[in-house]
């Protein structure tokens, strides 16, 4: 019996992570402030009491390095966490690359993506401090599903906007959410005052994560006993994220390699942020000397081709101000099929850390993403999102870098979630429905000329 | 801190068994024979020559116990193996019953079922031995996905042939495949005689297992580069899955309990046989007293409902005629959603077993099959596949009548594949379009009517 390859690389369930690693603190300059969007000033907790249960509020303004994950919360996680790391060996063998290539599976979470990390996290605070029902946006679905799942164990009712586009393209999305209890409606809806205001001006309008996230937004703010709900960009989301970096700091161990470069896609920035944040810690205390590399799609390229500066998060401008790499919030990006990517806007932390130089950005076209993807399936099985294509399809890039240059190269990204409901798309693509998209340079510049004045 | 519950029960790697385990020399009575349609004399390993590669027909009828897994086989299933056994905690918490109930999940393949056990090995011996192109039928599209994707890992060519109410129901289960690269045709087919002979008299027919194997059989024993696969049913096919068993043995002793009763959906066997047999064979030493329990559809009763005898296991008639539970080869079962279970026969194995007393079998209607998966989905978070449904409504029950009873019960069930890509029938459920099915009499009368005699 010769023995075998390790392919994945599992942590006993008492390895789940005991908190949640909070950066602000080991970064050398803190975040802008988030500002109230009539004064201009920084807000404060009870401005966000209206949309968030105060537990949450604490989070994101937290300065503590090591947040406590509570019980509740560590005991779902125990049913697919520690999520494995696993060592992509027939495509490094497809790809006949000296490079090893790792990915951090979160598509083994019952939800099929990283998402189900921060909504079981939100649904248990939230329940915690006595909401009945929550509003959120969904793009692709991966977030929508997570959290109606997360409802549905805590008995919260779940209300989901859910991006046009991709209503449309995944029915069987929606159909998931319902099954878990759900209520979904397809964004630019005539439920809201946003949404009645875009469909006046744009009657046929696919919808944004923008816009869906204006309409959840003016749900909770209308009603005292709905809270809302976010799936990215704040700091408690990407914060709950973190469990998959620090899991993944004890694996790589276990497999006596350290990164050379860390990959994920990046919308809002919240599976870029939990797998990076973590490593970036070490990073700044020289224990790792990973480049971090966030990838967007060409569509819609807040990183690479947006500005950093105050922006509301939502399309209706019903958000406060933050800080970020921004296309401007009136802008709708392309109906790319990775619906999870299409956001005006980057995670202020991620935003701020790119902008301190601490990570480095990239864009990738959807055809290209598609391809990898099925590369991908073809030499490891599972058919990925989307979204993670985008990943998947640099870390090919670097793989192929590191087979030209001769030299091995550790590549470790996130396979932040499986396609499963996302097959519409693999056939449009299979049919040659796909195409790519140039830069959106017009719609851009002028969604920038639209932004609010800051001093 | 308080200590959590355990959920998940996990092996490491190198506890993936290193022995596939053969029941039949274990068994109080050997099986009946099988036979040549023509000659209604037993076949030897040559008249299975032109379908299955030497060393699977090898397997079909050894009697060794235990058959060691190749190396390349183990290293692959490292991809996902061993997968995990769950404690339901939360299931049992919702039915409010003293019971443990237990799922071992087969749904973590990057295929989302227990069939990618036996396509792996079924695709090693055919490279192994020489075949260029395997074709096969797939119901619900587990199986062909499955051996799609092993034949992407081998570099096989794959023809597939998939009932034809699943293929118009499952379209992304279909785009699987074809990502894969395997070619799919809807069956009947009119690629094939027996599929021309079934639509020349039934131009709609819906297909079934049967329909298929005929038409997929008849294409391998035309070109001798093709090689034939079958999804359940075989000897070889039910020995892959025992891994399942086998490892859910190890994990039971690590959560400190002993099954009472074991339950897995049936249609073909497989997935009941490859968890169950390994229990069986230490029933047999005295070192198990649980009871196991197949589940069937009431639309597609072949253990509780079909006779104890001789049949083809196609419906054109080109296969030989092996000894099982059957509900004729010419009956064509209702279009119900679990399309893996629409197969007018069971293994001859779990056939024997049965009549030797040794298992119990049972039936669940399709409304029951759905609103059990519903409750399951809630609770657990994981959307089963429509086939695992079965076993589910079934483990509920078990769960219920402990509650009733006010007694303990540890219910063990296999959660043989999630249901991602059955979507659309969730869909019907919830919008109250599917039926349940009165047990079809006459039909199966009629079936049975036409079986073959053999002394």
């Amino acid at each position: 019996m010769l023995p075998m390859d390790t392919i994945q690389y599992l942590l006993p369930q008492n390895r789940i992570p005991l908190a949640w690693y909070n950066i602000l603190p080991d970064l050398p300059k803190p975040l802008a402030p988030t500002l109230h969007p009539g004064t201009l000033q920084p807000i404060g907790p009870d401005d966000l009491a209206p949309l968030f249960p105060m537990s949450l509020i604490m989070q994101e303004v937290s300065t503590e390095r090591d947040i406590e994950i509570p019980g509740e919360v560590r005991q779902i996680y125990a049913q697919w966490r520690p999520s494995p790391l696993v060592r992509a060996r027939r495509l490094e063998k497809a790809l006949d690359t000296p490079a090893h290539i790792y990915y951090k599976y979160e598509g083994v979470s019952p939800a099929g993506s990283h998402k189900l990390n921060t909504a079981v996290a939100q649904a248990y605070y939230n329940k915690k401090d006595g909401t009945k029902h929550l509003s959120t946006e969904t793009g692709a679905g991966q977030w929508g599903s997570s959290l109606a799942m997360a409802c549905a164990f805590f008995g919260l009712d779940c209300k989901v906007y859910m991006v046009r586009v991709s209503y449309d393209q995944k029915p069987y999305r929606r159909a998931l959410m319902e099954a878990f209890g759900a209520s979904v409606t397809a964004s630019p809806s005539n439920q809201t005052e946003s949404g009645r205001a875009i469909l006046a001006e744009h009657p046929n309008s696919t919808g944004s994560l923008g816009i869906a996230i204006s309409e959840a937004v003016e749900m909770a703010a209308k009603d005292p006993n709905t809270k809302y709900a976010l799936g990215s960009v704040l700091n408690h989301v990407l914060l709950h994220q973190t469990v998959i970096g620090l899991e993944t700091i004890e694996q790589m161990a276990m497999a006596g390699d350290e990164p050379d470069v860390i990959i994920a896609c990046a919308g809002g920035g919240s599976n870029f942020a939990g797998l990076t944040m973590p490593y970036l810690g070490r990073k700044l205390k020289g224990q790792s000397h990973a480049r971090l590399v966030a990838v967007e799609p060409a569509a819609c390229p807040s990183l690479t081709k947006g500005r950093f500066t105050y922006d509301f998060g939502d399309t209706g401008h019903l958000t406060p101000l933050v800080k970020m790499h921004t296309l401007g919030s009136t802008f709708i990006p392309p109906g790319i099929h990775a619906g999870g990517l299409r956001y005006h806007g980057m995670a202020p932390l991620v935003s701020h850390v790119m902008d301190l130089g601490l990570a480095e950005a990239t864009t990738v076209q959807q055809l290209d993403a598609f391809a990898a993807g099925i590369q991908f399936a073809r030499s490891e099985g599972i058919m990925p999102a989307p979204e993670a294509n985008h990943a998947i399809a640099h870390a090919i890039r670097e793989a192929l870098d590191a087979k030209e240059e001769g030299k091995h190269r550790t590549i470790l990204f996130n396979l932040s979630g499986h396609g499963h409901f996302d097959m519409q798309s693999y056939i449009d693509y299979q049919a040659g429905k796909l195409q790519n998209y140039d830069y959106p340079a017009e719609e851009i510049a002028m969604a920038l000329a639209g932004l609010p004045t800051v001093a």
